[in-house]
């Protein structure tokens, strides 16, 4: 979490394609964090921040709406992991 | 609840695909609670903040718009439980 | 509203398949209630916090909004009741 | 919008099709007031809260926030008018 | 924006079709703005809160959530610009 | 960030059509901020706002969630990167 890949530097989202529907979750998760560190890309700030947040209902809330709209995403790049 | 799986642990998520609706629905109030989880990981924290959210409606309607979203994952993954 | 099925009881969803859009958009403000009462099942707290949401037009919008996303789940499964 | 049809009564849904993509959006408008008023069924209450949240440009944000959500259930409806 | 149409009058949405995908999101901001304008007819009053939530950034972020939403619908509707 | 084409001037969206993934997020980002820049042109005004959001971890949030709205249209655009 600390340490980030410049937005224009290392590769960190090679592709939407998962193994399982679990990983494609955990994915979903990051794609929201990095979406919080790229507006806020100080990981000192964000790291003084989660106490903060993580004690309140509506911020956990709000940030598991936002992985729920990325597991959207995640979940049609690969067709549900239907088969 | 107070029992979590950690994250790269036990499989908590094997597919998206239920036998019925209602299953399914069931599977998205489990992502929703997931989604939260990995924020807050500490059960103990969850458990205390519920009296205050389950109490404010204004929580309730966003846990409820969260628990919308992932329904519509599971809805187009079952597609639909049509058949 | 008082009376309600237990998660792991009665069927209350056995299909979103409904005859009309009307019929579909009722369904998709069952699932928006469904999704307060997983959350808060005691049904004597959220009849007591009915007055307090009701009253107030930003909860209305929200809960408006929780409708329109199940709408839309439903509306597809339905395929928008084209024919 | 002081006379309302009774849920289980009259007709107010009988299709998502509509003539134009501004129908369409009026119709999303429609849906978006249903969603207000299945929640505060009582329209003098409901006429009384106008001057509130009509004057505040957060919850104005937020009901067209969820007209665009109706609004993208019926542009697919139609096909977003393609033809 | 001080001069509108009637909601029952000239047409200002004759089709979702755009020839770019810059144009697409212009319409789509038009699309954020009508909402507002259903809800909050007089364009004086719009006018005359524009100060205040300009000067806000979470309603600022809130109308660009808006935005993204309609630009889903007009970016599915021109098939996203593919050729 | 300072430098901004004027809305009916220079082309920013050419394309929806990106190489990777990691590219759509950007691109994703992009359009997040083009949606902020609408409402509130001035550039200077933004700027001035960044420390007061980029503090909060709600705003952040709330930013994230747009992100991963138009991160939804931009991976659909690109049949997520399938192949």
């Amino acid at each position: 979490d600390d340490h980030e890949a410049k937005e224009s530097g290392d590769t960190w989202l090679p592709s939407l394609i998962t193994e399982t529907p679990q990983e494609g979750f955990a994915l979903a998760v990051t794609l929201s964090q990095k979406g919080v560190g790229t507006t806020q890309p100080d990981a000192e700030v964000r790291k003084a921040q989660r106490p903060e947040y993580a004690e309140d209902p509506d911020s956990l809330i709000a940030a598991s709406h936002v992985i729920a709209t990325h597991f959207q995403t995640v979940a049609a790049a690969n067709d549900y992991w239907r088969e």
